[in-house]
């Protein structure tokens, strides 16, 4: 396979090649991390800008570790104190900043669809860091790459994800990602926090399942998404101790799963809350391989889309 | 020509010469930009610090990129969060840095003079990036540049500043670098928004006009300033539709102008008030090619300030 | 002597020999920073982090600007708008960016022992750039570099201290510093802001003086704590005239002082507090050279917890 696509903008609109395209990639910049001196010249001359319209401290922070590694030059450009406050539309700082002679605009926005609009407007690549609850790729990613390292292998695995589906674009590209390469996909949460159509939404290989017990049974994988609390303005769970009741991975209810069973978590972790301390550090948790996996995963993304082999 | 400056504080001490001499320096510059491989050693092991008192996206971005690719290492200095915070002055600020071995300083200010203030308490290299409402002196140069590039030249053009001159760096520096390349200036806007003194002010080739619609006809060139509305506490018009309707650049007033008439905006844009979105984004109109042209300005202006061949 | 340290957290747990072979490491990169080109490739493909959850200009800058001149990547990291804010933690957020490949943490925080806290956590080296009121360990070292520099020497110096040394991490560390290198160490204050059992502290060479004539006569360096107005809630001296008066450092009391007396402030100054503007701008005031030899010690500091020789 070639790659030949521009942009990487969400898993939807990916195939299972290309995908597993992607991860083989990443493998050779997971052996490169792993030595004292990690920078490749790959990028060298090349220019990627992180444009945050959102806070974000390790998407950025690893986006611009990976372009650095790449020996690229890295801008910064976040919302606060911009000439976005002065009225500015983002399209017109993006094509601005364009003109300077960019080649990768790494974005994140509140707005769903944001990268598929700026990538219209721009004629360099556009990373899609997370728009909007729509997706979440280079996330999703890094989430498959770890599962295939951990379990050797993703198609026929049951991988479920637990809590609230229906903000997250972290589900939403692992729901695209994990299907496509063959997996079975569990929905785990309270019905408030799970789409009620998902079943219906034409993606073979997702259930919805209400009973943690019986997840954790089940499940080779367990992906367990954060709670946005600073979301919670309509409270779509009666209180925190019930949901912690209901659907946090503890050390107790962990113990009742299978005991190969591996827990991730997309960070930053409210511990005590989705998952207690105890399993969060525990043996079964991946959650810092995943971080180190994301800088991989995001130099062969940029690499790819700056087209430079 | 050689370039014996230390300083680029504005356009006003600038002689034809000098002016000349950095836009020709642009051009190699300009070659380098359109490679994809846009980095040259030349600045290599040298230090330059943005110091921007003043919010700014793109001009902060393009000095960044522009020591980038000259090889520079480049610091980040804005107020928010310092110890100008903690009561320290400007001048204190900037010894304390030059004291860690820095090379340009790189200055945007509020208070019209800082730079030349600057300028006398270090050893070190200083680049106006704006100050107050005095000059902006490299954003003349890429205005300039851009003229010279679009026109063939720029002595015995006819070249239409629109807006807020009285209130305008940009302005101010575009006047002074216009006139000593031999261009005629025609000053555009309402009685309230030009200073009574300007045809006074022995600068010969200024003339003020109030007609729009006569400017879009004898202009080669019109840069259509920001209405700064974040400024006009005072509102010196009585409305933005009676504004537009006398000053805005629209598709109607452009299509009765020179054919050949070149429209130019120093950004970012209001899109609908001092021009139109179709006359922003139209055949006409070359401002992202002004962003482009400043990365290359830029670079000319710190390698010449460094003092490195 | 051969460095075996990972981290530098302080200097009460260092040992003279430890001290003298920073100061002496740090003299070879003062060579460096005096020349045109001033970058060594020594950390190259290393990776260093600022986590400063305390602003800061001067060190900040200081450490950014050392760790590019040995040609590490530096990223930068600062409490405001980023996943603190949503409730993670320090350790959390460290690990995270260590599972990233980070080699060095160079940490802020308003937390004493913060630092060492981090040390616990993860594998990489950290470095103290000031916890609360504990240590700032890198700002003793460039003080004690700049006095040996000055004097020929530190042992049997007499160095005064001046102003709020309770509160004070500056103060700390060099009281650690100045009496394991031999030197006298004079503290001179209020009694409100001498920490009663100073002197009983265990640590041999340390006395109180209230009259800051004394001090100038008696002293070959003077350190002048900056009065901190953010801190002082409690108002532990009567008013800021009375302060100067008594311990304020003006012309006509240097003039009653040794000829041969310097003058150290570790920024930033409140001119005309702590010390009037003719002394610190005056001939006997190192503190552009304080700042200057900041760089070499913490290129020094740098390259030693980063164990690449």
């Amino acid at each position: 396979m070639q790659w030949v696509r521009k942009h990487l903008l969400g898993l939807e609109e990916l195939s299972a090649e290309e995908i597993n395209f992607i991860l083989d990639r990443a493998d050779s910049f997971k052996e490169i991390c792993t030595r004292p001196n990690k920078k490749v010249p790959a990028l060298s001359g090349r220019t990627i800008i992180n444009m945050f319209f959102e806070n974000s401290t390790r998407t950025n922070l690893s986006f611009q570790l990976a372009a650095r590694r790449l020996s690229a030059d890295v801008l910064l450009f976040s919302k606060a104190g911009t000439s976005v406050a002065k009225g500015e539309t983002m399209i017109d700082t993006a094509q601005n900043i364009e003109a300077m002679g960019v080649d990768v605009m790494v974005l994140r926005h509140g707005a769903s669809g944001a990268p598929w609009k700026l990538a219209r407007c721009v004629s360099c690549a556009v990373v899609n860091a997370g728009d909007g609850q729509h997706e979440h790729p280079t996330q999703a990613l890094l989430d498959l790459y770890t599962i295939r390292e951990v379990c050797g292998g993703i198609a026929g695995l049951t991988v479920g994800i637990v809590g609230d589906i229906a903000h997250s674009r972290v589900a939403r590209s692992n729901i695209w990602g994990l299907t496509k390469l063959g997996a079975r996909v569990m929905l785990i949460g309270p019905t408030t926090l799970i789409p009620r159509d998902i079943e219906r939404m034409g993606v073979s290989g997702v259930e919805v399942c209400h009973d943690m017990d019986r997840a954790v049974r089940e499940c080779r994988v367990l992906n367990m998404l954060r709670i946005q609390f600073e979301r919670q303005g309509e409270r779509p769970f009666p209180s925190i101790r019930e949901y912690i009741q209901m659907f946090g991975l503890t050390r107790e209810r962990l113990a009742k799963g299978r005991e190969d069973l591996v827990v991730m978590h997309p960070g930053p972790v409210n511990r005590g809350v989705e998952i207690s301390p105890e399993v969060a550090d525990g043996p079964q948790s991946v959650i810092l391989r995943q971080v180190a996996n994301g800088l991989a995963v995001r130099m062969a993304v940029l690499q790819l889309v700056a087209g430079v082999e």
